[in-house]
């Protein structure tokens, strides 16, 4: 079992690539981890989200808290073993989940408390037991507790949330007992305001943490703003600790954030529209339940290599769509993800040869193209 | 492209193992064919079907005229092309869902006229238009259009029905047209009426079939009267031709008709429990759903070979249906689909080896074991 340990290996101006080691191998980045919300990957088995080139996946810990329960897991031999995903596993803190999803919430300094949303049971969330819970699951990557800010938010109210993160952070820091190879990640706050995520960034690099997350983001404030408040806040993080932007985004939020210095990403947006018609491919997005695809014999994209595009043509695929079959959900989802880690390891080589201007110029060009290729 | 034909291999008693040959490969025997209504085996890619030991499937006329069509079908390629499926496909004639599923319908001795349930365009269906479209998908194994006679039903009634099917089936046969390698099945129908399926039988032997299906079962009447009217009627068809029953069932059903002398099978049964937390093992039938299994972490079966119960335990597999996940419907799926297939090729086996009386006694009292093993 190796160290928690994250290498820098090359830089192209801002854009970075590196290799981060865990108790359950290697990471490179910049690395796109796909969601496994309640420990599956919708739509996928495990050896197909390691056939689409993904290295390390999410998992929520609000969720598995609720069902089936972090200690069930632990008895069961932890989540990895559990859900059978032998690579490294990020838990998020459940922060963003007891804002979103949780009725009858309460907040104090102490934490939340909060009516599960499965079955009404009265639950607490504070920095220790979200570590805790996370540490009983065995995740390789651990998130600190935050209050997620809403947004839009008057800046008092982000000052005071993001401060009420600070603190929790600072707990967390304090409850979290490395198991070897894991390592805890703080998370920048301050919503949209350059002071306050300065503030934020200072308070998190003095309590030293294995890895920095940019949270609050993609709540609404879209990319441009996101955009700004990376170019302001990477600045004031560590070069040597990896950067995650969370819960972030479409391909091309993808290559503007790389090109800024974020190393890792999750979004549920690959596996949640593979469920419901929507494909992102070179080409941009496509919707394969629009009926210009009924006939058509070609494959979602030629220069794919899932085997949504190598096995069947885009009739099928809206067939598929239209008539509700699971096989779709599943293939558009392989899809989506096979997309996405194309484009990270992409963004990788064209880092590791100082190209990336030209890759992201490329890049837009390709996405604004036609779908649909000359037969 | 080779012929279509059928060699009988053993027979034990009245089990028989046989070849069957179409233009699409080989069909051991006894066989169970997956349903594929819309092109697509639920919640299954066509490579894990294989992995199953399937070597057949059944594709709905119904589904697929109604959507996509099946001229656009041939159009994209013809079914096998259109769903990634090389091996061999039987497609029904459309008799069953004209009857179940469609509304506002009207039988003529010419045929059926309905309204889709998908958009309520109105349709007609005849034998010569059912042969057509088989014809047009592709099918390797064509069906006779015929009339589903009602369950409870008077001999009169049913009289009138059998007879009705048995001029249509006539028709059938006079405009298929062999395509190398196809072949056209005969149903036989007369309800539970033993003068009815001797009628019946007799007319369709005297048309010169590829094959012969008992149809009209799986309705309500229960095992003991489908086992019945297998006894009555299977001496009446001829031992060189492969014999079908339709949309039957568990596995002990299986077993019994295999012991009369069925060579052909499709459900809908281990598909659709899948999706509903239901397994079929060795042990009897498990409900997935139930809380007994949420510690459980034994396998669902250890003798499976499957990837559910090579790589997951039970309380891993409650959990995905507890929560609805996609993953659950897929392994269960899966994990029927291979149990099924397991026991076709243990019946062959045994047929082989002249035991299968011996297979039939240990494999009721192995179903009625306690579906959990010990640790």
């Amino acid at each position: 079992m190796s160290g928690f340990c994250f290498e820098l290996l090359t830089t192209d101006v801002r854009a970075r690539t590196g290799r981060l080691s865990t108790a359950h191998g290697v990471i490179e980045t910049p690395s796109f981890m796909p969601v496994g919300t309640a420990a599956a990957v919708k739509a996928m088995t495990p050896e197909a989200v390691v056939e689409t080139g993904a290295q390390v996946i999410l998992a929520n810990t609000y969720h598995l808290m609720l069902r089936p329960g972090a200690e069930r897991v632990k008895r069961l031999g932890g989540l990895h073993s559990f859900m059978n995903w032998s690579g490294p596993i990020l838990t998020d803190s459940g922060g963003f989940q007891v804002m979103s999803l949780a009725a009858l919430r309460t907040v104090s300094e102490a934490g939340v408390t909060f009516r599960s949303h499965i079955d009404g049971a009265l639950v607490e969330l504070s920095p220790e037991r979200s570590v805790e819970i996370q540490d009983t699951l065995g995740a390789d990557i651990v998130m600190v507790f935050d209050e997620c800010t809403p947004w839009p938010v008057e800046e008092v109210v982000a000052a005071k949330s993001m401060r009420l993160s600070m603190a929790w952070a600072e707990r967390s820091r304090a409850s979290f007992a490395e198991r070897p190879g894991s390592g805890l990640f703080g998370i920048v706050q301050g919503s949209v305001y350059d002071d306050l995520r300065r503030e934020s960034a200072e308070t998190l690099v003095g309590l030293d943490f294995d890895g920095y997350a940019v949270g609050g983001l993609a709540v609404g404030e879209g990319q441009k703003t996101t955009f700004q408040v990376l170019d302001s806040c990477l600045p004031l993080l560590p070069e040597d600790r990896p950067r995650y932007l969370m819960g972030f985004g479409k391909p091309a939020d993808l290559v503007g954030a790389v090109a800024r210095g974020i190393d890792m990403f999750d979004c549920v947006l690959p596996t949640r529209s593979g469920r419901t018609g929507q494909a992102f491919t070179r080409r941009g997005a496509v919707n394969l339940r629009n009926a210009r695809h009924a006939e058509d014999p070609r494959p979602l994209d030629s220069a794919c290599s899932c085997p949504a595009c190598r096995n069947y043509g885009r009739a099928y695929l809206h067939h598929l769509v239209r008539t509700g079959e699971i096989l779709g959900s599943m293939l558009l989802t392989w899809h989506n993800l096979h997309y996405y880690q194309d484009l990270m390891a992409a963004m990788r080589d064209a880092i590791a040869e100082s190209t990336f201007d030209a890759f992201a110029v490329d890049f837009t060009a390709e996405q604004a193209m036609s779908d649909i290729e000359p037969l």
